[in-house]
C-alpha cells in the first residue's frame, strides 16, 4: 500500500480512537483497548483528540466513520470483526467509503490457517470475516480468527481491529504502529519515546503524589504520571527527544530522583508484576516457595502461579477456611485459635510455619482475615488482615486494618500485603 | 424552563454521552460515569448511541458539543467544571450556543452554602465554578462544590455535570432523568426497557450464534445480543415497551427458545456469575465442596471463595504442584502417578476422591493440565486440561485439549471446565 499523509509542516498528526459494541456502549465491558490505543499512538508522537463509542449499528458507525473520514489523519477503530450477525464494521466501513464488500483470499486463507492449527472445523459464519471493503489490505491476526483491515475514508487512513485485547494488542504493535511510522511520518519528523514503570505498593496514591512534588522539579524535562491500578501505583516517567540514549539517561537520573523518596515501597522498575518480582527474587536465591490461605482464598497461589515457571519455586498451598483444616492440615495448635483467634498474627505466624514444614519449601506465607461483607466484629472489623511469612532464619507477622468494605478489594490488598511481605523478607 | 422536544412519532428520543478530560482520553483514569449515565438513560426509554471522550481543550469540546446539538435530543456531559485552568466546559458549552457566560446568583449562593457547610473558605478560582452560560439553569450539587446545569444547544437538551462519580450519579439520578421523564417524554410515549441475560459456557461464539440464528426469528420483538467475555458467554434479549408486564413476558418466551436450544451450556439465567451458580446450587443441597489444583494454581479455590459466605460450604482447597505432594497430601497412588502421568483422568479422579477425603466434603473438584507457555509434549501438548469431579455417588473425569497457548487464559478456562463439571453433577 502507498505511503500518504506525510506532511511538510511540523504539526502532530491527529488521531481518533473508536470503539464499537453495544457491551462497551452500555458499560456492561470495560473498555480497556481505548486507552492502550491511545497510549500507544501518543508514544508515536500523534496527537488524540478524541474516543469515540458506537453500538452495534451499522448506520450509526457508518456516519461517524464519514465524520471521522473528514476530520482526523489516523484513525483506529475496534470490535465488530467477528462471524455474528452483531459485527458490521466492516459492511458500515464500506458504505462510509462508498464501496463494496467483496471476499479477500488473504484474510480467507488466514482464518482457514487458523482453524487447521488447532483442528477445529470452520462454521459457516467464520467465512463471512474474510468480507472486506474492495480498497482495504487486511492485518492478519495470529492469534484468532477475526482479520483486521486497513483503508482509507475521506483524508484518513483507518485501522480496523478485533475487539479481543490480546489479538488488538499483538496486531496494533506488530502491524499498525509500524505502518504508521512508515508511511504516515516523514523520517525528520521521527520522535522517540522512552519511558520507564516504577511499580510500588503501600502508600497512598495522594501520598505518593506529595513526596514526588519537590523532587520531581529536579527533572523536569521528563513528563511524571501516574497510573493507580488497585492496590499498585505505577510511577510513569516519560521523555520524547530524538536521540534514544540521550532519553534513557534522563530517564535514569529521574528514576534515581524517585527511587530515593519511594525506594522501600517499590517492587519492580520495569513494570512487572510483584508476582513476577517476587519469582525474580525467589529464583536468585534457588530458593522455594509454599502458601497457606484463608480469607484470600487461593488468590495469592493463583497470582504466583500466573509466573510461567512457576512450579519450579512453587510447592504446595492450601485454603484452609475452617478452623479444623488449620489444625489438621497446617498443624496450627489448638491453643493459639482458642487464645488468639483464627484472625491473628500468631495464627497466621503458626500457619505460615505449618505450610513451609508440610512442603519442605524455604519460605511460607500465610494469611487470615475478615474479607467481609459480613463476618467481623468490634474488635476485628471487615478489612483486618493478618499475613504472616516463615522463613528459614524467622517468622515475621504483620496486622493491618484496612477500610475497604468490599470483598473483591479486600481480598486483592490482603493478598498484596502477604506477597509483599515476602518481597521484603527476600531481599533482607 | 418550558417543556421541549415532546415527540409525536413513537421513536425514542436519542441521547449520547460525552467525557472529558485529558486523563480520562489517555486511560490513565477509567471512565466509570459513561456506563451509569448510558444505563439510567437506556432504562428511561431513550436510545443511546454514542460515548464520546475529548481532553481538556476547548476548541474541540466546542465542536463536538455544535455537533452533537445537530444529532440528538439529549446529552450528558461530565468533567471539566471544576475551579482550575483545565476546567473548560462551561467556555466550550456558550461557544457551542453563541452567548457569553455570566455569575449566576443562583450556582454562586450553593457553592457558598457548600463551604459554609463544612467551615472551608472559598478559594477566587472556586468563583469560577459560578461562571455559566447566560440561558443556562444550574443544577445544585449537594455533595460537592461545582454545579451543574442544563441549556439548549442546537436542537439537543445538555446536561452538563461534574465528574466526580458520587456527584454526578446524585445529580443524575435527583435531577437530570427525573427532568427528562417531565419535560422531554410525553407520558403516553414513556417507554420501559428490560434486559434478560443468559450466561453460558463451553461452545464458542460462532456455534451459539449459529445455534440462535433460526429459533430467533421466532422472537423478532425482542433484541438479541451476545457479550463474550472470556471464555463465558451471555446472550441478552432486550426490549422497550410500555408496559413492564408485557416486555417481561416477551423476555420470558424468548428466553425459553435460547433455553431449548442452548439449555445445557447455560449455568445462569440471571447474569449472575459460575462461582455464584454453583454457590446456589450447593446451598440447595445443603452440600459441602473441596478443591484439589494442579494447573489451575489456585484459581478455582480463589473464584469459589469470591462469593459472599463461601465460607458455609468451601472447606479445604489444597494447589498440588509437585507429584509428591499429589501423593503426600492427596493420597494420589504412585502407581497411578507412574501409568498415566499426572496430566490424566486418572490422576485428576484420584486427586478429587481424595480432597474429598481429606477434607470431608460431599465433593471434591480436581484439575491437572499444561498451562503452557512450556511443558508441552506431543502426546500432551500445552492446553491439555483433566478435570474431575468426586461426588457421593460417583466420580467423573473429563480430558480436553484446548487451542490456547497462553497461560492466563489455559488457567482460566481450565477452571471453568471444572467448574462446569461440577455444576452438571450439581444438578444431576
Amino acid at each position: 500500500m502507498q505511503a500518504r499523509n506525510p506532511r511538510n509542516n511540523d504539526s502532530p498528526l491527529v488521531a481518533q480512537v473508536v470503539s464499537t459494541g453495544d457491551e462497551v456502549l452500555t458499560g456492561a465491558v470495560v473498555d480497556t483497548n481505548a486507552a492502550f490505543i491511545a497510549e500507544r499512538l501518543l508514544e508515536t508522537g500523534l496527537r488524540v483528540t478524541r474516543h469515540t463509542t458506537v453500538g452495534d449499528d451499522a448506520d450509526r458507525l457508518r456516519d461517524l466513520l464519514a465524520e471521522i473520514g473528514d476530520q482526523a489523519d489516523i484513525a483506529v477503530v475496534t470490535g465488530g470483526l467477528g462471524p455474528t450477525v452483531d459485527d458490521i464494521t466492516a459492511q458500515a466501513a464500506a458504505e462510509a467509503a462508498g464501496v463494496s464488500l467483496a471476499e479477500s483470499p488473504e484474510a480467507l486463507a488466514s482464518i482457514q490457517a487458523f482453524f487447521e492449527r488447532f483442528s477445529r472445523s470452520m462454521n459457516p459464519s467464520d467465512i463471512k470475516q474474510a468480507m472486506l471493503p474492495v480498497n482495504a489490505s487486511p492485518i492478519i491476526n495470529h492469534a484468532g480468527t477475526a482479520p483486521g483491515f486497513q483503508m482509507d475514508i475521506g483524508r484518513c487512513r483507518f485501522f480496523f481491529l478485533p475487539g479481543v485485547p490480546r489479538e488488538m494488542e499483538i496486531m496494533m504493535t506488530e502491524t499498525v504502529i509500524p505502518t504508521i511510522e512508515k508511511d504516515h511520518i516523514p523520517p525528520r519528523q521521527r520522535q522517540h519515546y522512552r519511558e520507564k514503570r516504577l511499580s510500588l505498593f503501600g502508600l497512598p496514591e495522594a501520598e505518593v503524589n506529595q513526596r514526588l512534588i519537590g523532587p520531581s522539579r529536579a527533572f523536569s524535562d521528563v513528563k511524571l504520571g501516574m497510573l493507580a491500578s488497585f492496590p499498585v501505583i505505577t510511577v510513569k516517567l516519560g521523555a520524547f527527544g530524538s536521540d534514544p540514549e540521550t532519553i534513557d539517561r534522563r530517564l535514569e537520573s529521574a528514576s534515581e530522583v524517585v527511587h530515593n523518596v519511594l525506594g522501600e515501597w517499590i517492587f519492580s522498575s520495569t513494570g512487572e508484576t510483584m508476582e513476577a518480582a517476587i519469582a525474580g527474587l525467589l529464583k536468585a536465591k534457588s530458593a522455594t516457595v509454599a502458601a497457606a490461605e484463608s480469607c484470600t482464598g487461593g488468590l495469592i497461589s493463583d497470582r504466583l502461579t500466573n509466573v510461567p515457571g512457576s512450579s519450579d519455586y512453587f510447592l504446595l498451598s492450601a485454603v484452609t477456611y475452617a478452623n479444623d483444616a488449620k489444625i489438621v492440615i497446617l498443624g496450627v495448635s489448638p491453643d493459639t485459635l482458642d487464645h488468639y483467634g483464627a484472625v491473628s498474627e500468631q495464627t497466621a505466624g503458626e500457619m505460615a510455619a505449618g505450610i513451609r514444614r508440610i512442603a519442605g519449601a524455604d519460605y511460607g506465607i500465610a494469611t487470615s482475615g475478615i474479607a467481609g461483607p459480613s463476618g467481623g466484629t468490634d474488635e476485628k472489623p471487615v478489612g483486618t488482615i493478618c499475613a504472616a511469612v516463615a522463613g528459614p532464619d524467622r517468622t515475621v507477622s504483620k496486622r493491618r486494618a484496612l477500610p475497604f468494605r468490599d470483598r473483591y478489594a479486600n481480598k486483592e490488598i490482603f493478598a498484596y500485603l502477604a506477597m509483599d511481605l515476602l518481597r521484603r523478607e527476600l531481599i533482607q
